[in-house]
């Protein structure tokens, strides 16, 4: 995908310029490390596609920027919370530095992701501004609750729902709409295309949830099994545990297991004797065209949007 | 004073009935309650005082509890830094709830921060925001220089007045600043009360390391002497090492003293022998003269002034 591509380089242009500050060095370092690990830049591309569909891309750079640190400051903060080791196969900042330094440097990166997303036209400041702020906010909620669902027996699918578009969704909708405000798109606009990324990324989260238990290894990146070795509360741990229920399945032995590669294997064979991977496709699919439905009350020609569906298109058949 | 203790009250109007959210619990019942742990109040204050020059002090009540939830999330960040056990005689919130939460309730509250300091009109709104986001990214490079001098041999005089101000005057500063502009002045008045502010924060700190070594025990409020028992680098720390070294005292015997009583006589004497006492009683009145100073730039007349003048002789006075 040619423009994804374009939009991703030109992104990157401005991650090899970044200079947040200098000193003290260590409060800037890790600003500056966890923004090179790289990544696919998800987030930035859908604000730099927003303001593309109404001209320049460009115009949203300080905007794409703002949600990329953002991100990286959530990054860095979860990991602490999740005493992760690795972030995309490096050191996470708190095993490079300490928890200090990681609990300090995000609460910069968050600052400096304000003073790059107000880098925008006064008539357009405050509306931006409330998106961002609104997202961070429901940002920190998702966090919670998934914390929350940890120590929960049972979590309903609405709430888990509600819960990974807090904690992921909700940014990519307000990266496209803050990207499209900033292009000069109507309010009405603006709002549809929040609703086509929300919708993008709850599709791509459960995607992420299925791909952990049935992505290729070769592709996906990440350890495959990794959440049912950890017991997590996935769309397919709690679907699967309300269907064992009804046919009389001990799921409490399943979940029981030492956590081994016999685990992963035995609820893989669970999953399908209960239907739930197909279940789980169904609503990757389910998601991804309502996304594909809400850019129909955007008011722009098809050909206009043809990038968007393309996108929405190329996240749909991701495997990594 | 009167016109503090009516402004003090007034804010707590505002505290009492602060709702920021209501679940998940576990994020916003910490921001609940260290917001009631009490206080002086003494940065929503100036920023009502900064209005109340130009009229109705409420007109920044917003931008007060902006200050204030910042004020608020350094604290509960910087005490998992500190592994602080205590914050005004009560839990920490890491310690009443868990590290986590604390992080995640204080990114929370930084970002209820934004959303009420931009409750101002769309023509202050860039002023208001470049001020607060410069601010707090000082507060934030002002903990990690304090943490970095923890493991620094020296620390030269100036570049610990330097830390003191970004850690803690320029917040003083910048609600000085927010509450002038969004009551009306100038963009020359605002800086100047904004000085006014930061070196009566300046002056206010150095007492504060003053007081941690010749307080009253009574009226104090924290243990008298728990910078010299952890080894702080204070302003009479760093300028005792100093003058040491040139009468040939061999100051790191003091500084290896094991933590007890002793050593907080010891170094209470050590002070007075050097003369550091009188030293720092100076540059408390130094700070506090050029605070006043900096009022003569402001356009109003000294009626107008006059509370600010009070306030400052206040703060000049304290014993605790």
């Amino acid at each position: 995908m040619k423009d994804l591509a374009a939009l991703q380089a030109l992104f990157q242009k401005e991650i090899d310029a970044l200079q947040l500050g200098l000193a003290p060095d260590k409060l800037y370092d890790p600003m500056h490390y966890i923004m090179n690990l790289g990544g696919k830049r998800l987030r930035p591309v859908l604000a730099l596609m927003g303001a593309g569909l109404y001209g320049d891309p460009s115009k949203a750079m300080p905007q794409a920027m703002a949600i990329e640190l953002f991100h990286n400051f959530s990054l860095i903060h979860d990991d602490i919370m999740d005493a992760a080791p690795l972030r995309r196969g490096q050191d996470t900042v708190h095993m490079k530095w300490d928890e200090n330094i990681g609990i300090l440097s995000g609460d910069g990166m968050l600052v400096k992701a304000y003073q790059y997303v107000a880098q925008c036209s006064q008539k357009l400041l405050p509306e931006v501004l409330a998106t961002f702020s609104k997202t961070a906010m429901e940002v920190c909620e998702g966090q919670q609750m998934d914390m929350d669902f940890e120590t929960m027996d049972q979590v309903p699918l609405d709430m888990y729902i509600n819960m990974i578009q807090f904690k992921t969704s909700v940014l990519l909708g307000c990266a496209m709409k803050i990207g499209a405000l900033v292009g000069g798109a109507t309010e009405e606009d603006a709002e549809a295309l929040y609703e086509f990324a929300l919708l993008l990324g709850t599709s791509f989260q459960i995607k992420d949830d299925y791909l952990d238990v049935y992505g290729d290894p070769e592709k996906f990146g990440k350890q495959v099994g990794g959440d049912i070795l950890s017991n997590k509360k996935t769309l397919l741990w709690i679907e699967a545990e309300k269907r064992a229920a009804l046919q009389r399945i001990d799921f409490s032995e399943y979940a029981a297991m030492p956590p081994n590669e016999d685990k992963v294997e035995s609820f893989q064979e669970l999953y399908k004797i209960l239907d739930v991977d197909a279940f789980a496709k169904s609503e990757i699919d389910r998601y991804y065209q309502l996304s594909l439905e809400a850019l129909d009350k955007v008011s722009l020609d098809l050909q206009t949007l043809a990038p968007l569906k393309e996108f929405a298109q190329w996240l749909h058949g991701r495997e990594s």
